[in-house]
């Protein structure tokens, strides 16, 4: 074994505020001290912003990926027979498709193993999401997390104090220092969480358009880019979409909406672009986890385990070992419900060509859906249900969207805004793609 | 009034980290809220990264000096009625100018209230110099020091807690993120201590060369243009000189030995080199304190000074004010002695090309002349006597030095080193004007 890279933080700061490229082993070295404590927050915030300005190469944010990695425990997951292949989205409105998507995988034989987050900024979160079914738990140990992955074929979880800790202390730092929007450290961020799962393969949903945080093409392809070649560096199959966030995905935004909206797909119904966007990113999991040879190969499998029943049932075991009441899987009116309910309509006559997906997320956090802080509470059943999609045709005074919300106070509040996120105009507009590029 | 800006840190970073321009109300309030801890010291330091490379405008500077500035109580001293005027070096390898020169002005009739610094790097100290004097006090209090600048004409302190706060704690950072070398946050380091003493006038001696901070003409000149229009901007009289640094001031290196020195040129002796440039920034004084019309005019007045003994009784009038003995002034043998004296020579003949300012500063704080820590004790006595100037004439085994240690062992780890930063040629160098050039 070589001798550790010992490191000298200013040395190391002035390296990167000059332009120069890391060493693997001082990227390491690094981090390591940072988690240490021996690199002091006012150090690793000055190399963050160093970094954002002066960038990143592939190989050191491979390597700041791996660091990252091992600054915690990474899991084998021995007792899973199956290949793991896990799925992440950079974060969209309405997204509620690994509720729907690793049940399905799981449902076709590939183990799907998933530590995921909490609402962030506008978009909401997986965790809350699954919270919203009463009794469901996502702070298990990683003993429980292996077996139920082992048992059901699916556990999603969030992560531990024990998984990749120099991501975590990072992303805090970067948050209240504007170093948030820099693909290599989104990059470094997103994989050390993941290949810390025991995953053989990954698909990366990169949401691009309003409702995104990759606004326009040309970012949303140079994160996809860099994910899948610093994925594939780390040993891993990875592949990426780059899919379509302009308008919000289905008919739904709020945790306990979006989680009924999940068990619609499951029951092999749903919108149709929800449903579309599963079987993409499972597809491409199946091909990933190699149990099929190509993603029209998966196809059929996917759709006939929506059809059979049997992503459903996975849906519900996973629920129950996860302390969920898995009586919501049947009848998802046990999900909380908001005692406001509101419509909203439309307020002349036309095709909608438009729909705000930034600005319902942000209202949906006002609501109570999302955090501005992450000690907030949420409220579960808070958001709103879309009547309509992009290129429906709409009547004056047609619903628009219902209001959820926990007082009428906070309906009044969003009201006018919520309409303004609707655009109707005297056209239909040209229907957008779902998926706007895959990379590999 | 107008309102108070306030101020969002994270916003505040995104615009510096994008490149743009903050008003000086937004860097007004940053500051204010840095100093009140309401800006953590990891949002500090990730905006001295972003103002570093992306840099910061004069009006920004200027406004970034005057946050600091106010950050902190100002010095009025309604007491002393005469012009105010002091001198900053950007920090050399045996500049001592400040010990002579403060008493010389004030012998001449402008006031000269002078706060000074500690060691920094490869270059000494003023404070660390006086303290050489037996009883010498650095740690006066506003009051003492204006009643000294009245009554003596002169007072040399150290910066106190209450005056520019927020250029320490800046300062703090900046020397563990790799933020020093930056000529806005330099400019705006300087000048909010300096504004702080209730000066007319300021005159700037920024040090060139290979014992400077700033290596190369264009740096130097960059830093005494920007610290001569941010310190008219704040509405002061400025001129700056950017002298040669490229060997060792005068004949002495280290604290006693260099007090020693200054006294020698208040005793109308001393280097000619010394003298010389005490003259010089003595000149530019007395015209920013408008008691001469112009330069040649104020160096006759300079000269009287040092030859009837004026100047070298203020000095002793300060000294006796602030604690010390005075009796140095007369008999410098008082000043502290290194236990160990040892002289290297030269081993060939010829003429004196080049003195490395630099590597004599690097070995007089291994000696124990400076420091590399803040918290680290000094020698007072240790240090170098040269017997040469660049352009001297050595014979083979001629004095090239007098290392002045604590011990043997001492004088041994550095001999072959300061041996080395002799280099004797067979022709004799170009002289090199001392001062290189002028700017107001």
């Amino acid at each position: 074994m070589p001798a550790q890279t010992v490191v000298n933080p200013v040395e190391f700061l002035r390296h990167k505020r000059d332009g120069r490229e890391h060493t693997p082993g001082e990227l390491k070295a690094f981090i390591d001290a940072f988690v240490k404590g021996e690199v002091a927050d006012y150090q690793a915030s000055a190399w963050l912003m160093a970094a954002f300005l002066n960038g990143l190469s592939d190989t050191e944010t491979l390597a700041l990926t791996q660091a990252m990695l091992h600054s915690g425990s990474v899991l084998t997951l021995p007792s899973v027979k199956r290949a793991r292949v896990d799925k992440h989205s950079t974060g969209g409105v309405g997204d509620k498709i690994s509720l729907c998507l690793a049940p399905l995988v799981a449902a076709c034989g590939v183990a799907v193993p998933m530590i995921s987050g909490r609402a962030l900024g506008h978009t909401g979160g997986t965790l809350d999401k699954l919270e919203a079914i009463p009794g469901f738990r996502v702070d298990l140990d990683a003993k429980r997390f292996e077996r139920i992955v082992r048992d059901v074929g699916t556990c999603l979880i969030g992560q531990t104090e024990k998984l990749a800790p120099a991501d975590r202390r990072l992303y805090a730092l970067r948050d209240v220092t504007a170093t948030v929007e820099c693909i290599p450290l989104i990059v470094a961020s997103i994989l050390s969480k993941k290949l810390a799962e025991g995953i053989d393969g990954l698909v990366l949903d990169v949401k691009c358009g309003g409702g995104a945080f990759m606004k326009d093409s040309k970012s949303a392809r140079a994160l996809a880019q860099a994910l899948v070649t610093v994925g594939k560096g780390a040993g891993k199959r990875v592949t990426a979409l780059i899919t379509d966030m302009s308008a919000p995905i289905g008919r739904s935004i709020g945790n306990a909406l979006e989680t009924r909206e999940a068990i619609e797909i499951l029951r092999n119904g749903g919108p149709a672009d929800t449903r579309a966007l599963t079987l993409e990113l499972g597809a491409e999991m199946l091909v990933l986890g190699r149990r099929c040879k190509t993603r029209k190969a998966a196809w059929p499998l996917l759709e006939a385990a929506l059809a059979d029943g049997s992503a459903l049932t996975i849906f519900r075991r996973m629920v129950k070992a996860q302390g969920g009441d898995a009586r919501v899987v049947d009848d998802p009116s046990r999900l909380p419900h908001s005692k406001v309910q509101h419509v909203v309509t439309a307020s002349k006559a036309g095709y909608l060509t438009a729909i705000d997906a930034y600005a319902l997320g942000v209202l949906a956090i006002e609501l109570g859906a999302g955090r501005t802080r992450a000690d907030q509470q949420i409220d579960p059943a808070a958001g709103f249900e879309l009547a309509v999609s992009v290129g429906s045709r709409v009547a004056r005074g047609a619903a628009l969207l219902t209001i959820h919300a926990a007082s009428r106070e906070l309906v009044r509040s969003v009201e006018k805004r919520a309409h303004q996120a609707f655009q109707v105009g005297a056209r239909a507009p040209k229907p957008r793609p779902l998926v706007l590029a895959r990379m590999h």
